[in-house]
């Protein structure tokens, strides 16, 4: 999606004023079918056929989500949005509609504004979903709260469903945003395939609504680490669950990135976030759907022991990411 | 609702971190029958047996929306959830469940968090919505992002459906809250009503529903101010609105302030916002729902006539509040 309108060089937030920029950012959103009321009212109204909505909301904050300065407005749009889709795919669902919500400090470019809507409307339309509502305004530094709402075809998937005896499996790629992050933190700018999937992750939106129609049993997106979600699976459905290592073959930028900062590339793997691959149960014996491999086994959880382990014995890494 | 676990005295967000922070969170919030999955996953369900769903976004940011030393957190958490619930209402609509997303300082007090969301639980269960999930995370200030799901019983009713010959009519109270805002500003607490009004808007929550009901033909809530959100009904349905004063009676506190600060209260009716009152129009020789009184009157819109005027005459105050 390109621009409908091109804003005068140099322009600040405050410059166009609230109902300047909501025009402008609004026009960057078209309204799919499923939109009955789109932008502009009290309120918006999406069909929901199915007789329920799934709903998630995420916040990301200038500093502690993201940078200016590592990252495009357009991509930070992208990768709000994605983390937010990436929810209702964990459900196993379909996004249908978003919310934007943004604090804005008054001297911003108001075309970073508006790279962002890009960014935001890009992501969305992989799925199919609209941006059909939300609140500008000031702030001393920028936040944006995304809520996306969805639908599911068949039962939502939950945490709390893994069984003993089920197989966990993961699609799509995990541990290249933390080696991007890594990389970016020390300076640097490359390899330039791990910056680009933490500027702009890839989660695979086919592969929840696939588990689902399979028959998953638990699911989740990795947005906190692979050790730490697993665990969430693990501790809500009260089993045991072991990570394999040797199920992730260490692709050569990862190894490149643990080579040149001196650290074990599968810290990576295990403990980074925002890839937001999904990870799922499925019952011993199932045909996983495409693009699923296996990667560890749940098991009958001891008095004591573990909720995750990995290769058999307690992880003594980070886990994963926390806020506070 | 009372706080169900004490924490410990002066601990921070910081020494809750963020998973015990989520756990007393959320064990603020009751679930409704129309929760499917409620807190705790990926993402929340929520029933929505009509087939839609009614969303509305607001985010309020300190020091802008609100001063913590102007107002407990409880009346801010109120605050919050009193204005997104109004939106819903606004569309003729029942508000059915809210997501809570809140950026906060690392040394803010963990109790001032648990007390906003006793504040936001409050004012939810009025209407019998439920807090069905969100997103917590650090931020330099604290912005709270409020998002509200709801349902129509009847087709939702917009802005853009005014037409000449149409009664404006309101329900709820008005400029009460700009008056307070106005005392608070000057660092007086008095007079207590008004201080109130602003710390605790009281939305007419059956107004909304029983408008669309009665056939209301357009519908907005005042949150911008009486003459800018009446200006959003005249634009958005293409005709002019005027307001006649005198049906506004000054309230004994209005006209105390208005004598104290040496301004026309009526400036606190025409321009003030966040009471939240529900105006709507309706067609001739309706009869007005309980609770809804005549304001005005709608009329064809003269080419380079303003939109919205007052007793006949363009309004030279300021219509309402700007973001940026």
């Amino acid at each position: 999606m390109t621009s409908p309108t091109p804003i005068a060089a140099g322009a600040t937030v405050a410059d166009l004023g609230e109902f300047g920029l909501v025009k402008e950012f609004v026009g960057r959103f078209q309204q799919g079918a499923q939109v009955y009321v789109g932008p502009g009212d009290d309120a918006a109204v999406v069909r929901a056929p199915k007789g329920h909505v799934v709903v998630s909301t995420d916040l990301l904050v200038e500093g502690r989500h993201f940078r200016r300065e590592w990252a495009s407005a357009r991509d930070i749009g992208r990768r709000a949005a994605a983390q937010n889709l990436s929810d209702i795919n964990a459900m196993g669902g379909r996004a249908t509609a978003l919310t934007v919500g943004l604090a804005l400090p008054r001297d911003l470019p108001a075309q970073w504004v508006l790279d962002l809507a890009d960014g935001i409307a890009e992501e969305a339309a992989l799925v199919g979903a609209s941006i059909v509502g939300g609140d500008l305004t000031a702030g001393s530094e920028v936040v944006i709260a995304v809520t996306v709402l969805g639908e599911c075809a068949v039962a939502p998937v939950l945490r709390s469903g893994a069984q003993p005896g089920d197989v966990l499996a993961i699609a799509g790629r995990q541990g290249w945003a933390a080696a991007g992050l890594a990389v970016l933190g020390r300076g640097f700018r490359s390899p330039r395939k791990v910056v680009e999937a933490h500027q702009r992750p890839e989660p695979p939106y086919e592969a929840g609504p696939a588990a689902a129609a399979a028959g998953a049993t638990a699911m989740i997106d990795v947005s906190d680490g692979l050790v730490a979600d697993v665990g969430h699976v693990a501790e809500g459905s009260g089993v045991a669950i072991d990570i394999d290592t040797a199920a992730f073959p260490l692709d050569e930028p990862l190894q490149a990135v643990g080579a040149a900062l001196g650290v074990d590339p599968m810290e990576f793997v295990l403990g980074g976030g925002e890839d937001h691959p999904i990870v799922a149960t499925f019952p011993a014996g199932s045909s996983l759907p495409a693009g699923f491999r296996e990667i560890g086994r749940v098991t009958a959880r001891a008095d004591g022991a573990p909720a995750v382990t990995v290769d058999g014995s307690a992880y003594d890494g980070s886990p994963g990411h926390t806020h506070f």
